[in-house]
């Protein structure tokens, strides 16, 4: 079913999903593809890929050079149902190094996402300064489990568009014993394509909620998603962990941090969202 | 010149310096306060509380019992000067258990800070269900060191308004011997009032950069700053925790974590700015 990365001409199921069209100035309309949903309420980063992609297009209309998505936040204030939506792109500043931006998605006139975000140029040799994060530590891609399920749609559409792995050690809810540590470590690539800024934003929400491996059951509604995309991502598979550090009154706080096949951090995010328990 | 927490009937400078008046519905006024500037720019936390302060007053004109901040974002466009402030509020949805609305700052028309927040009723009784962030370790208040000053007029300003005290192992910065490790723990207490979500808002980033123990120079201009308040704070010091985790192409993330004095986790922060080094 899955291309092969290295020879696929067809456009991958991600872009698909997130494809734009410019109506006017600063107005577009997306297609919320029913695959990338959980019982019909689409996943948080998808939603931000999809405002960041209106947002590059309304950034560049401006006449800036600022094509990466460098802080992309959002606010989820209700979940657009699979079909057409609007997105209303304000641009805010247009700086030297970077132009800051206010976008809107919403669905028959209901505001869905409120989200701000900030477009720069990344520079694709920037090297570490400083940094104390070092690469989590997940055994190889042909160890590490595929073909996990969440729900059947979301999961088959994904399927299509990327491949997701997860370490044994921290996959035990997918095998009916969740580890209770709240963390999921793994691996993601996609197909026909690699990886880059925008897709960083799905990616800093595409793993199962961490709270699955502490026994949560439903729906877990993102409320905030905060992105920092740091590097360009070199192509190759994606090292990723994510993981919740308290969970209370309701609430439960996920960060994600993700680097590239160079052992870089290209990405670091954090959300709160809502979790349920048995 | 500080009052005593106990017996001070004096208003607090930090609630001094974030008051708003309202205008209009949805329309306020605030004044930025010299002292809470460096170098005549306003601290993010600072502008943040003001936006939340306007915020808790509009939902409740809508009628809404949803007092405290739980999630806070703002994005910083232009810092505004001390003086005068414009702040609107737009109400995006009053939900049954939290309301989320959409802030702006400016300054004779020009918008400074883009701000979306989401306001609830936190349960004081709340407890984690699971936790794996420890309080970071902090010598008692005693064996910790004051009167550190980043720039005279912000630390006059503070002294005030609170109090905070720097765990000796990670101050070298202010002996002239960064550490090198990108931290700064310690202890913050305010002057005649006892800390709540508000306060936290500006706590989350009210710490040195934490750069300044890697050397940097100069002002640390926020480019964006997310807040999550996790519970209301007990009376009592706050332990704090301010580290960076990478810092490239000119820009650093800072993660702040605070604890009560009851060792509650009770807000955890985010933020990304721009920083330079001789």
């Amino acid at each position: 079913m899955a291309a092969d990365p290295a020879t696929s001409t067809e456009e991958n199921a991600f872009d698909a999903a997130t494809a734009v069209q410019r109506s006017a100035e600063g107005r577009y309309t997306g297609d919320i593809h029913p695959g990338w949903t959980h019982g019909g309420k689409p996943n948080g980063g998808y939603l931000l890929a999809i405002l960041a992609r209106a947002a590059a297009d309304a950034v560049a209309a401006a006449g800036a050079d600022h094509p990466h998505p460098l802080v992309a936040t959002s606010t989820y204030l209700s979940a657009p149902d699979p079909g057409i939506v609007d997105v209303e792109i304000d641009v805010l500043r247009v700086g030297r190094s970077a132009s800051q931006l206010r976008g809107r998605l919403s669905q028959d006139g209901k505001p869905c996402v409120e989200s701000v975000l900030t477009l720069a140029r990344l520079d694709p040799d920037a090297e570490p300064r400083f940094h104390d994060v070092e690469p989590v530590p997940v055994p190889p891609w042909e160890e590490c489990e595929g073909g996990f399920r969440t729900t059947p749609e979301v999961e088959g559409a994904m399927d299509g568009a990327l491949e997701r792995r997860l370490d044994p050690a921290t996959s035990g809810f997918f095998r009916g014993e969740p580890t209770g540590r709240g963390e999921f470590r793994g691996w993601l690539r996609f197909h026909g394509r690699e990886p880059d800024p925008l897709a960083l934003l799905f990616v800093a929400d595409g793993f199962p909620p961490a709270t699955l491996d502490l026994g949560s059951t439903g729906w877990v509604p993102t409320l905030e998603l905060t992105v920092y995309v740091r590097a360009l991502p070199e192509p190759g598979p994606l090292r990723v962990r994510q993981y919740t550090r308290l969970v209370q009154q309701g609430f439960f706080d996920e960060v994600c941090e993700i680097w590239d096949s160079r052992d870089r951090l290209v990405a670091q995010a954090t959300q709160l969202a809502g979790v349920r328990f048995p």
